[in-house]
């Protein structure tokens, strides 16, 4: 199949680039930047010199016309402006923009603002595999989760609709590389002042938390409100996410992992992690660097009333680029893990 | 005055030295360390060369007779088996361990395992000054408080006996560089390993939530558990710890701003963080490495009844050792400041 | 092919499972490890989690009778104790110590300590295909070259016989990531001592010295021996040379550009980089992370008669488990650059 | 006395106002910045909040009237413009730019272009009290050495005139952080583009050879051309300088101590480092950070006729800031250490 990939100079668009060269049934057909038009791939994304010859194009529909699939990778805001000219050509699109992640209007200008085409919102699919493998596979324009909400929802959907959650005191703390931000710099990216901080920049009101509600108030059928916050730590790629859910009764090990497993044991891409003994017994991002798995674990408090869940992904792969492949080979009939089964790298 | 350290072979033994020699009234009368009997501190302590040719010495009680304090910066257990004998010549103590710092034995027994002399923790002083300074003053034992336990707490105690706060639900959630695993190395602290990790090491079960809920149940005079989490990340110093509290109506931020500056606002050792712009407008550990200050800082959710509270600090020194040195200064009648007042290094 | 690994617990050796499971040709027959017999080999490797279920086994010579190849990844030393035996049996090796790297016995010794079967220094091949390439093809006993030892090979090799370099007073800065120590932790590898370290542990007398001055020497057709200091820096992985050739005249840069070009123009895995602008206009290791390319350069000082050459490395994927898949390919007759077309990651 | 600081939101002025407020003969009379006039120091310098409460001001010549000394922090270029209305003023001057570190007006037109009162550049003084006490004493205008000109000089200093050392041959090669390269922040400082490199970002002609060469001839009493390399590594603080010289005969390491300790036996800020074991038997700039020490040591090579020195500093305290108070403490007779003589910070 023939894709192209707009705004393909930022660093998901790099990994993009990076994972359908891998592929073995896609052929990155053109990839485009306003402003680095005619330039070889490589000049901006160095890690593939050699590896491909592609340059970059200003982005014309016509000129998408032979692909079968348009992947967005443009800022917040801009993808709403091509979607719609898109779609009417027939081309199918994967959005890795915030613009199509929630569907309920007003919750999206409470939260971004205005939206031009409100109507597709109530027709894209929210592109996390693990809860809408049905929808993707016929949907037109799959909306990307954000990696955050992908840590959070993944780490909260098998335990959201149990008896035993007290609902409304769910909090999450992500911990998240300096990759998160892309590839904008400015004083707070500068190296000596965003190394070694633990820098709590969005302790509340985070945007990825519209959607993290939105999913998991459907699945546990009840208006959820995650107390979520979010943090810079120092290191380029990865999250954590650390999830306290008190409980209204005392859970036992084997109740949750029956959940989890019962939830995730057919996923090709959620690992659960929870060892006894070893550095890595519990998610961390360190294991996923590179991989588009995302782990999760968790551990009961046995002094009081408490779950910890826990859930690590890398936030350039199974936080954006990886998991845009994965609803397209959902969306395209492949195997859902193809161009997909690389290990993380380790150390790194 | 003359003190001693035992156990000075540390990274919270290396930082008493360091602050101690800068003390304007303190000579440090001996060193001991059983490993490093007759070294000079500076072959363990490299950062001391040509600062001090001080040398280790063994521990001996009569040696210390013409101390006037200890510290004791010895292994958790060992404490309890020295300080009987000290206290008994007269010289008074500080104790960097964990040893003393609860005072219910059964409470210790639970987190520690059985103490040989539990009729201390009913007159050993909890070492946190912005608690505990009028005791302090007359202590002739006193017990510094956990690095994450000192986060929590300062954090916590302006408001945690206010009406609005769900006293049920409160989590904590540190993250704490890798110094604060002390000087013992394993392959957990092996550099290819524990580099840019975040590791949930002890997502529930840390023994620094024993102290916090002894402290902070008594300024809320009712029984607090906390639902704490502990993480090790890329960094060597430094803890930010960020509290879930959740309220049952709805805060203002001056209401807040009043209780933490009832609090703090004559603390010389506690700073209120909270702008509006800025790399550093809430606490954060990289403003704080290598100085005696805690950041606390919080912010409100206008879309549901929670608070975010924030709090930084360098874990071997407001987390240690520069406490120590605070309380010292309280317990010999020194302005509280005395050998302090240095910033922090930045950018680090 | 099947093909088995002996010690396959350390770092190479989990990237040398790794890599091999990719490759579309090769069999992993089994895994061996003294001390992890049993084990699944995610316990050891949790990167290869969900990846393989194979075990670690006891190396015994009889199971691997029906593999056509044994990779070891075993201490330096262990090597020369097992390559006679099985080389008897008729299966190939490629070795990842530095047991067979030098062909003089006289200089292993010097290096190394006494060897016990020094007539296989003779016929083993130098496992480095842009020199050896032809040699690899029959060889049966291949050993792989240092990690650092191969940035500087690759770094001097096109220049080496130049009339204009000054043979006598070459020197070489190699900065190498924490895991070129290995898995084998102790106190200068304990996290809060390694980080932020730029540590001189070898300013003179690295063993791989005797590897670089045995190539080099061969190449230029007379004695080199190069001044090599190698330095830990406060990374994980990866390897940047600097090589300081001083000429005995001018030299240009469309000189270098031909001799550069003419050794590696046709060398999958050696890329020259020398642009003009952008962050990576020349070799850095940041680039190279998690492929198999080694990155050179040069820039030529226009106020004295000197070129400096550089040279970037994954030491674990270019300086070991890849540099010997590589040669594996060449031995098979397979493609030399079957699973091993994978860029670097970046942003890492 | 008083002093003021022009130019002081950057990184060095930063700690020059951080150094001067623990001076105990220091009263910083005003701190000047274009950008942030009426702005308190710590909105710019977070760490010295609750520190001190003096503002920006914009720089006026007749409010420095009072000032015993002013401190130039301001860009390359821009110091020139202001010392001579300075100095008239009977002001002295302590300049931190490399506006003056050159003497011959020649060499800095090609380094930097046209200097504006290049009658000066005979008149001042290079702030390296280790070479020019005496004449700083009785400077009116110290122009303070560059951070890594600092490191190779003292490197250099003991052994460049010595008869063994080959002095046409010399390399050095110095890696430092990423404050080296001040506040000014673009996409070669993005922390995902900067972290976890070794970037070889000035092979050759880098601005500060000007001043290793003038100096290190001048102690040589022939013309010195020193091959220097600069790379920036992953780490906020430090240089690390390694020197490869060539011998033209066999030393002694009893010789290189002589010539060391007779250099530096009584510099109060360089330690001669030279240990058989430890972590830190070599300088580091992890030991030093923090501090006003330059540490050096040597490895005599025994395979060849080579020495390596290396030299490690914190490239905004003796690198710059540092220096800068200790050629302030010689001009003003006060002791050359006072307000300098706190350790390093370990481990950080």
């Amino acid at each position: 199949m023939k894709v192209g990939i707009v705004g393909a100079s930022g660093y998901t668009g790099g990994e993009l680039i990076r994972l359908l060269l891998g592929h073995p049934e896609v052929e990155i057909q053109y990839i485009t930047s306003r402003r680095y038009i005619d330039k070889y791939v490589h000049t901006i994304h160095p890690n593939l010199r050699h590896i491909s010859n592609i340059k970059f194009e200003k982005f014309e529909i016509d000129k998408a016309n032979n692909c079968d699939l348009i992947f967005l990778a443009v800022p917040h805001g801009a993808s709403m402006s091509l979607v719609p000219s898109i779609l009417e050509t027939g081309i199918k699109v994967i959005d890795l923009s915030a613009d199509f992640r929630l569907e309920d209007e007003a919750i999206y200008n409470k939260y971004y603002g205005e939206h031009s085409c409100p109507e597709l919102l109530k027709k894209r699919v929210y592109g996390l595999p693990e809860l809408y493998r049905n929808e993707i596979k016929n949907a037109s324009l799959v909306a990307c989760c954000g990696c955050m909400a992908t840590s959070v929802i993944l780490g909260l959907a098998p335990i959201i609709n149990a008896d035993f959650v007290d609902k409304k005191h769910i909090s999450a703390d992500s911990k998240i590389g300096s990759s998160g931000a892309g590839k904008k710099f400015n004083f707070a990216t500068h190296h000596p002042e965003r190394n070694n901080v633990v820098r709590p920049y969005k302790p509340t009101g985070h945007r990825h938390t519209a959607e993290m509600n939105q999913e998991l108030s459907k699945i546990a059928n009840e208006q959820i409100s995650i107390a979520f916050s979010a943090h810079g730590v120092s290191m380029v790629r990865g999250i954590l996410t650390t999830i306290q859910v008190f409980t209204n009764r005392t859970v036992e090990d084997r109740e949750l992992w029956k959940l989890f497993r019962a939830k995730y044991n057919n996923e090709p891409f959620v690992r659960i992690i929870k060892q006894k003994v070893g550095n890595f017994r519990l998610p961390d991002p360190k294991i996923v660097i590179g991989s588009n798995f995302c782990d999760v674990g968790f551990e009961i408090d046995e002094s009081m009333n408490r779950i910890v869940v826990l859930s690590a992904l890398d936030n350039l792969i199974k936080g954006a680029s990886g998991s845009a492949v994965q609803s397209m080979n959902i969306m395209f009939g492949f195997d859902e893990t193809m161009g997909l089964v690389f290990p993380g790298i380790h150390p790194i």
